[in-house]
């Protein structure tokens, strides 16, 4: 049984330890997961009443068009219902992207540091990932623009970036799209948009009646606090809206998935509120890293990229110990971590026990 | 932006109406849906708690790896937990092999008429479907391995076959496993093993020891009843669960639907109780139909195929007048209908709306 030869050397997904089971290994009695940017808050009431009423319908398949969720959406986004796709999470959403339109050998264009999927999901089709360095940690369209031939398939632009948190402004995209060819797809994966502040940042749904080859991600799972659900969502043109669903399996949502996310998108004031904290809290922890004079990556997302000048698995298994687990391993920022902004208590948790972290390694570096 | 040649004439899944929209459009207080195979008794009491105590984690990423699941559901099955893989219902887990394992060109191996899934992933791969008709309903080994050369990628054996709901013995499926050579995947498709009542039907899990090219395929849709949660797995030698892991997407199953189908699993007495009712409730329909002079296939699922002898499409709309959803549109047997066995209460008013049924044909050819 001879699988595709490219998928033999992809790395199968290591995940991290469940919080109980690091609880117990550690003899911790709280730990403070920072790692996977979720929402500290939970999320909207409403979605959870929405969950508790749809029991009764647990045997019965979901809406395999997810009719009701796409109209609340589309209204929400001032779009029509055939502008839209939802995925079990906006990774589905990649995977549906390359399954449909990747060849063997076609080109993809992506930033070195950002969303590992993308790459993951090129390999698996066989195309050919290059891998373009972000400039101060943001991507570098001049010289992503550069690397576009007519081999070129899809561009990825994570905005703001995963794992850096920067952003690219709507001149600097709007410049972009003018000059990417038609045959090349851009994929802006706005999955933390709602924790943008910067005023620069790009109104992007609009602009797919300007650029039929522009495909917007967006997620359930980041402020409105669905993560668990696995529901995200795709807008583009109705006819690349067509070719995608068109690898889509009929029932890649859950049903409580639909109704919570329907709930959910109706409880903007519940966003709102999560995106506020989450700007002070932001603001908090990059005043923090301001006085312990470590630099950062101005961020626009719901966590941070930090330097601590030193390995990041040893600053992760200092803080671990702590009872924080924050994201490390990130190749092209081997001393930073990424942190997510929890709520105020666990911030300054996660600040002390930072202290401590930096002054082992001040002991351990006399 | 060129999509993949082979996916633009795909067909996109065109799902059935909402009950709600039906009652409304045909003024109808009650609608019976016996059109999806889905469980009728709902779920365990058990997997409702499951689901009630996540609410608090609705924010938090499922478990990437369902460790607990995989350790309860390994126990279950007398497996390892390197013999299991979990996905978005069965249906992801037949998309990842497709995607692990087809090339272009590749041969697929199927029934003619079967689960349209299989032909749809082979399809976006660019592998070639050959689809080998059924002999009275059943899967035709014999033919399925003259089919069988070089280029051959999978032969996939719906065990009970869905839309007939025959089955195979373990003694044909041993002959046939001895004889198919170890280059051919065969993907046993088991989603409705737990409703078998036939002594003949194969324990196929530890045939996995016997053939490293064996798949087996089951479900939390069917008899466990948690169609609206997606969530199927798949059993097989640990080096192919391995192949099929590396395009498995991290976080492919929800939070909810580990935990409501290890609840699921944990209540085996309710699996059992289904069980049993569907028996008695697919031989009274069985009966009704030998009454009403009706040929049909002899079932092992909870669903039947019958043939009304009148186009498939009038015989729907003639029940769904009268609030009864059934399965029309089988191409092999377009004037069979598929029925799901339903609760007692379900199936007699099925049975008396199908009198009906056949009556408007009597009268309509005199």
């Amino acid at each position: 049984m001879k699988p595709k030869s490219q998928i033999v050397n992809l790395p199968v997904y290591k995940p991290g330890k469940p919080i109980e089971e690091v609880k117990r290994e550690l003899g911790l009695e709280q730990v403070i997961k920072l790692a996977s940017n979720e929402n500290p808050y939970g999320s909207s009431p409403a979605a959870l009443e929405a969950i508790t009423r749809e029991l009764v319908n647990v045997s019965i398949y979901p809406d395999g068009s997810s009719t009701e969720l796409t109209e609340v959406l589309a209204n929400h986004l001032s779009v029509e219902p055939s502008n839209l796709i939802f995925g079990c999470g906006s990774d589905e959403i990649i995977a549906l992207i390359t399954r449909a339109f990747f060849l063997p050998g076609d080109e993809n264009i992506m930033a070195d540091q950002t969303f590992s999927v993308y790459k993951s999901n090129a390999d698996i089709e066989g195309a050919v990932s290059i891998e373009v360095p972000l400039k101060d940690g943001t991507h570098d369209l001049t010289s992503m623009m550069a690397q576009i031939n007519d081999k070129t398939k899809a561009v990825w632009v994570c905005n703001p970036n995963n794992p850096t948190g920067t952003i690219i402004s709507e001149q600097e995209l709007t410049a972009f799209m003018d000059r990417v060819p038609s045959h090349v797809m851009v994929v802006l994966d706005e999955a933390y948009y709602e924790f943008v502040t910067d005023e620069a940042y790009p109104q992007s749904v609009p602009m797919i009646e300007r650029y039929p080859n522009l495909v917007i991600l967006r997620t359930f799972s980041k402020i409105y606090g669905l993560a668990s659900l696995r529901i995200g969502y795709g807008i583009a043109r109705p006819e690349v809206i067509d070719l995608i669903n068109r690898v889509r399996e009929p029932f890649n949502t859950s049903r409580f998935g639909q109704a919570a996310a329907k709930a959910a998108l109706e409880d903007q004031a519940f966003v709102q509120e999560c995106a506020e904290r989450n700007a002070v809290e932001r603001e908090y922890l990059q005043n923090e890293f301001t006085r312990l004079a470590l630099p950062f990556f101005p961020s626009q997302g719901n966590f941070i990229m930090v330097d601590l000048d030193m390995p990041s698995a040893t600053a992760f298994q200092s803080l671990l110990k702590q009872g924080i687990i924050v994201r490390p391993g990130f190749h092209v920022y081997p001393t930073y971590i990424r942190v997510s902004v929890g709520t105020s208590e666990q911030n300054r948790a996660f600040v002390t026990a930072l202290e401590n972290t930096l002054a082992e390694k001040a002991v351990a570096r006399p």
